[in-house]
């Protein structure tokens, strides 16, 4: 059997019974998650332009976007949620790959569900397929395909969009494999967006693309039978090397929701470790802004060409920089959203301590760690090392600190709405239809 | 300057003026053969089966569709324009890189143009400046980029759509290079499509994403600064080896319109040899299908490696079968619209002639040519070899023929249409609204 055969036979054949309690609670955390980036989002200028730019074109609006008071065709819903949930670099990563996968699953489910009645049961069981397909296409190329210069999130989260609402659809075998190939075929999405509004436009336009994917393949649109693995499918084309075993390896055994990741802070999830290290050294030494001299950050190579702005003008592209990250660690404290804005990016005291750090590519260092040293003005050398930053697996966010995430970034909604949303979000198992949640996530009136 | 920043200010800068009648004339041979085969492909199962898809979230129906009486958005009119005008494979090619550069490009500006006054001559220069831009960017990363997998038409058309679409905008200098950079994190289409309908998806979905790409940029929505030459741009992702001055290399001097081609035959380019001597040959010796007991092909080795579908069942397969090429040819002794179907492919004396067919890959012939030997019951052992198909830059269809291969594919609209239609391409640059030829392909009543 293919890869892609043995998954879509995954797809079409899981039954939600069979998946452990644990990761369904863990898929309502990343739902948490996703939902309060979504609101956090949803009136950002790269939602205002996308809706300025292309809702005229929308068709009947039956479906509702998180976060907005506009309603749209469930297409057009899908990228706008996509664009809202991933725009403040906020929402939930896989760690071992980079993926923000509950982006454009979510992002087309919650389209969908908006104008399709869809129990909180089904909603969620989709969802633990889309994430999974993603997680493990991710798996099987990384890190080829991410070193190549694909932002996966888009070129990978296209597979997840489609699979989940291909199983809505209740796609069978054959059109839940035309399903996939058409997703590979709009699979895109460089890292060269890095910075820019294009970044966020990725899930969005993946959401999209899988919904169209699925929708099509139900009518009898065809695609190729081994987009996966065939000679000129995804795997090939798009990743140097790959192991495609790591795509079907114990399927419905193991459960990537486990190795998800949440964020404290609004930016690339690698230079947390650098904003958690710079805040607590800030702390510990009871310095200010001013008083830095020097910094030097050793990080992994990866984190480095990733994140090696050190002139910025946006907040978009703070959210790239190590330098900035290193900045608001040691001159405010603190990285939350309104530290990643445009004045922000553009404050004289956090580009003076941009300027004045240095990062160093450091083959002893993991991409989830840091070694940073500050010389002060007082002629102090403080520094220390951080293996993992807070968010990070093994110091996760709890529970509680994910609800206290999603009401800091609900004002586009009542509190009292914030509250029922989150309470929607735990039980949704119990949940007839998935516009309970929906009609929380709103703005009123 | 980078290839993105030159590239962009020729594009906005360019004047019809500058660009030679012979360049003006042959995009208008281009016209006449998208617009064809746009009527030839509006009725196909692809195009029935996208509207029955998505039709229902398209947006106000202020476009149109060639060769189909609905309505939709300019948007989903792009798309359908896209799969209607590549579904038989009958549009035009650059042998140099095997591009249909007018399928993306002209779909999205008949889409544009519907809704939106465009004189002829602002249409012309338009489609001039999006097949040029594909043409160049196809040059710089062929055959790296085809060979990896990726169906340039859908990739690199992309590009070509969204400058086009950029340009009748008016967009300038910075919102034109995000335009190609939203195009470029849209550059999608993998090679394992051919022989299904998503290799014809692949210039509707770039026509749709260009247009997109130019409406975002348009508003402010920004992407990367070097989308086609950074480390994480196109070219270095999609492409193993490129030659970026392929880009810019007398631009504005030279264009590539002059070498582009058009086909006789609704199938793959590379299979028009096997066809074009199979058919030579049965004329010369006077045979039929069942006198033929053993065919050897010799063919370079990326037409064996394209086409090399001996086992097939739908007519779309039949388009990229070295084996059904030569069993049309010497069994038929043509190679029309109807002999790609479905029933065709299924044909038991088709099917014999592709089982007794061998194919060589031959490091000694060139992609356009083919060294045919066949063996007949009857004991003789005839063959040839031919080096350019009719179609191909040495022997092209003359202005006439292409006005045939027009009338012969539009069944869909009136032949008063069809003769109002092919006039109406030849004296675009005195027409002062586009919709004077876009009434003329749809259909009446």
């Amino acid at each position: 059997m293919s890869a892609t055969a043995e998954l879509v036979e995954y797809v079409v054949k899981s039954r939600l019974s069979d998946i452990p309690s644990d990761v369904r609670h863990e898929a309502k955390r990343a739902l948490v998650n996703i939902v309060g980036c979504a609101l956090g989002g949803a009136r950002e200028p790269a939602v205002d332009i996308a809706i300025a730019s292309l809702g005229r074109f929308a068709g009947p609006p039956t479906a509702r976007v998180l976060g907005r008071a506009e309603r749209y065709d469930p297409l057009f819903a899908a990228l706008l949620n996509g664009v809202s949930s991933h725009v403040h670099d906020f929402d939930d990563t896989t760690p071992s790959n980079y993926i923000h996968a509950s982006s454009p699953v979510a992002s087309a489910l919650f389209a969908y569900a908006s104008e399709n009645k869809v129990s909180g049961p089904d909603f969620l069981h989709a969802f633990i397929l889309g994430f999974e397909v993603i997680s493990r296409i991710g798996a099987a190329t990384y890190p080829a395909h991410y070193a190549a210069g694909w932002h996966s999130t888009g070129s990978i989260g296209v597979f997840g969009a489609g699979v989940a609402i291909g199983r809505l659809l209740g796609l069978q075998t054959e059109a839940m494999t035309h399903a996939v190939s058409l997703s590979a075929t709009q699979s895109a999405g460089l890292r060269e967006m890095f910075g820019s509004m294009g970044k966020a436009f990725h899930p969005g336009r993946s959401a999209q693309s899988g919904y169209m994917a699925a929708l099509l393949a139900q009518n009898g649109f065809t695609g190729g039978k081994f987009p996966l693995e065939s000679p000129r499918g995804f795997a090939a084309v798009q990743a140097g090397t790959y192991d495609l075993a790591r795509i079907t390896d114990r399927l419905g055994e193991t459960f990537e929701l486990r190795f998800n990741a949440y964020k404290p802070f609004p930016c690339g999830i690698v230079v947390h470790p650098t904003i958690d290290a710079a805040i607590q050294l800030r702390e510990a030494h009871g310095f200010v802004a001013d008083d830095v001299e020097k910094v030097e950050l050793r990080v992994a190579h990866l984190v480095k060409d990733l994140c090696n702005k050190k002139v910025i003008s946006t907040g978009l592209e703070g959210k790239f920089s190590i330098y900035h990250a290193a900045a608001l660690g040691l001159g405010r404290g603190q990285a939350n959203i309104p530290d990643f804005t445009d004045e922000a990016a553009n404050d004289p005291a956090m580009r003076r301590l941009r300027d004045l750090t240095e990062a160093v590519g450091d083959d002893s260092v993991s991409d989830d760690a840091v070694v940073i040293t500050v010389w002060l003005k007082d002629g102090r050398k403080v520094g220390m090392k951080l293996d993992q930053s807070l968010g990070n697996l093994e110091r996760p966010l709890s529970d509680a600190q994910l609800e206290a995430k999603f009401r800091a970034q609900s004002g586009v909604i009542a509190p009292a709405q914030a509250d029922a949303a989150i309470a929607a979000c735990w039980g949704i198992e119990e949940m007839a239809d998935l516009s309970t949640l929906i009609d929380h996530c709103v703005p009123k009136g």
